[in-house]
């Protein structure tokens, strides 16, 4: 590289056109602790932007890409984590809609706005940024990460976030407007969790005022969708998990009643459908569970009722629903990243949140420094936060 | 029963409030020729309509609940037929939106107007006149038809139609306006299979402009859904089938393509991909096979493409989907008697037939007597006919 270098740069005007070293929590293998150590990080090729990170969370997809669960999508050295905001800290030739100092948050769901998916309104794929997890480069094929040694390290989901710094697609990147000066720290979780929950409510069911929806699994995802209907004005919103520690949280997020499945003698269907005269409207998986979607399905309505799955169902069985049972008008569809198209929506959702509509305050159940992100994954597994944010 | 009798009543006021004597084709077993022979037919009760069929043709739900396929549903002897158009003869009490001598059809899938599902604007289903394969009887739990000898003979799919007179709840007739003098035989078929096909291009998956389309079936359900994607105006219109001679037909239909897996070396949906720059938008599964279904599901375009299930699929495994592949945007649904709520809204499908919007001409491939029912058995079985009108 021609370019010289910088350490642990603050200062914009030091750092552009530099390689930054600086602190990264790099996973050398499956499920093998974190390691916060010294990376280097290149400067921003063509439509590209460079981001001072300065939050990020973990999410159950990190957790799972990290402990190895899909042998086909292991690479190391890697950096994981995709829901961070932070501050531009340099663009690349051609990024015309972000500059540096700008907040933003990053997307691993992007939006080129070219392709034919970004232009039909059907759809928030995109052909070139979509989700992909085998995805471990840049679009050139090459990483923008390295270790001290020089060694590459591998990206993860189109953002790479446990790190100070990130090279990251600019269809990947959302510029926030107005700029949440106060507020960007609870704008992070529009990353992922929050605007895949909120936004299966409001963009994939739509669910209308007076509506009955079910939640099956209260996580972040799940809650989100419940704090989505609630904004919605949905009427009653079960809240089902097995963990009834959820359910206390649970209810400041629009949860009216619980059903821990354990302490049922009746399939959970069943007595969803006594509560609601038939059925909900909607019903949203948020667990990946196969049993669990099926009892999802058969909670909502004849003749009306949408389920949507959110719940990533990493075997290779079979969708638990006869053919027959869809003529009884019962649907089903799955919602990635809430249907939202991120760089064109989700200034909007983040405008709603700062006004209030969307609570984010409870989902942050824990803060802790950058540092400590081994034990924020050990909080997460053991079910006790909805979101650790890391402060970097 | 205290009315006086009447045999082969032909004037209304001669046979208003009388049970009448006439000819039905009786089925006495599962899956033995039907017996044209004189049956009773009692005065229609409150709420119900006595009509004197024209015209009726042979569906293929008639062929496997006369063949017995399911045989918690057999009951005999029993008068099958659900497609017909008649003159109403006379109506029991409480029926005011039609009188005696009025051009009707009969739809197994009955709109009562009353009930939630009939006033939801999502669903075409009916809480008391829905389709059920497992309801003999009427309402009130007896039959309004009897062999000679006193025998009850029971009914079928709200209609039973392979007779000269049948009684049917008035839910389940749709008058038709204005009243067709002339094309009242053509429209003997909106009774179930055209409505049904045209009604998921319509309705369900509501077709647009320029579109593609893939049919897989191409028989009367599948070559409606062709008439009524070519009358939305796509622009392709793809049609699967094993049997070749079903091409002809259906090119007068709309259909642009063929393909007939039998000479394809690929999986079809994959012909489909490449025919189409990545798939079709919607594809109707009219087959009632999984493997099929399987390939229709496929055959449609990602992050938009939705596949209607129409084919009935009586073995009771699971739909081959992945959950995961539904992430891919690909939707799939059901459509039962093509979304439409029969009394309201088959009169204007009426009127487009009429116009010449939808041509039912080549649907009706055969003519006969009733009294060469069998024939006319023996034409579907063989697949030689889409539609074979029995004229009464």
């Amino acid at each position: 590289m021609a370019t010289s270098e910088v350490v642990n740069g603050n200062n914009t005007n030091e750092t552009k056109g530099k390689t930054i070293t600086c602190k990264a929590a790099v996973a050398h293998g499956p499920g093998e602790p974190f390691v916060v150590e010294k990376i280097v990080v290149q400067s921003p090729k063509k439509m590209e932007v460079r981001i001072k990170i300065l939050y990020t969370s973990i999410c159950h997809t990190d957790l799972s890409a990290w402990q190895g669960e899909n042998e086909s999508q292991q690479a190391y050295p890697r950096i994981f984590g995709h829901e961070a905001s932070g501050v531009v800290e340099s663009v690349g030739e051609g990024v015309s809609d972000m500059k540096e100092g700008d907040m933003v948050v990053t997307i691993f769901n992007g939006e080129c706005g070219e392709c034919m998916y970004c232009t039909c309104e059907k759809t928030n794929m995109c052909e070139k940024f979509g989700v992909n997890p085998m995805k471990k480069e840049m679009c050139d094929g090459t990483s923008r990460f390295s270790t001290i040694e020089g060694k590459p390290i591998f990206h993860f989901l189109n953002t790479s976030t446990f790190t100070e710094y990130t090279v990251v697609d600019s269809a990947c990147v959302v510029k926030l407007h107005p700029q949440p000066t106060a507020t960007l720290k609870n704008l992070t979780l529009l990353s992922c969790g929050i605007s895949t929950g909120v936004g299966a409510a409001w963009n994939t069911a739509n669910v209308h005022a007076g509506s009955s929806v079910a939640i099956f699994g209260l996580g972040a995802v799940g809650l989100a969708v419940a704090e989505g209907a609630r904004a919605r004005g949905a009427s009653k919103i079960i809240g089902v998990d097995i963990n009834p520690d959820k359910f206390i949280t649970a209810q400041s997020m629009g949860i009216t009643d619980f059903i821990n499945p354990k302490d049922e003698v009746k399939p959970v269907y069943e007595r969803i459908r006594e509560m609601t005269g038939g059925g909900v409207h909607y019903s949203f998986e948020c667990t990946g569970n196969l049993h669990v979607l099926r009892d999802a399905f058969l909670s909502v309505h004849e003749g009306w009722g949408l389920t949507v799955i959110l719940g990533i169902h990493t075997s290779p069985k079979l969708l638990p629903i006869h053919p027959m049972e869809l003529f009884d008008g019962r649907k089903i569809e799955a919602s990635v990243f809430g249907g939202f198209k991120g760089k064109s929506q989700l200034p909007n959702l983040a405008t709603k949140c700062m006004q209030g509509v969307i609570n984010l305050d409870n989902f942050i159940t824990h803060e802790l420094p950058f540092e400590e992100i081994n034990k924020a994954f050990d909080l997460l597994i053991s079910g006790k936060s909805l979101r650790c944010l890391l402060h970097l």
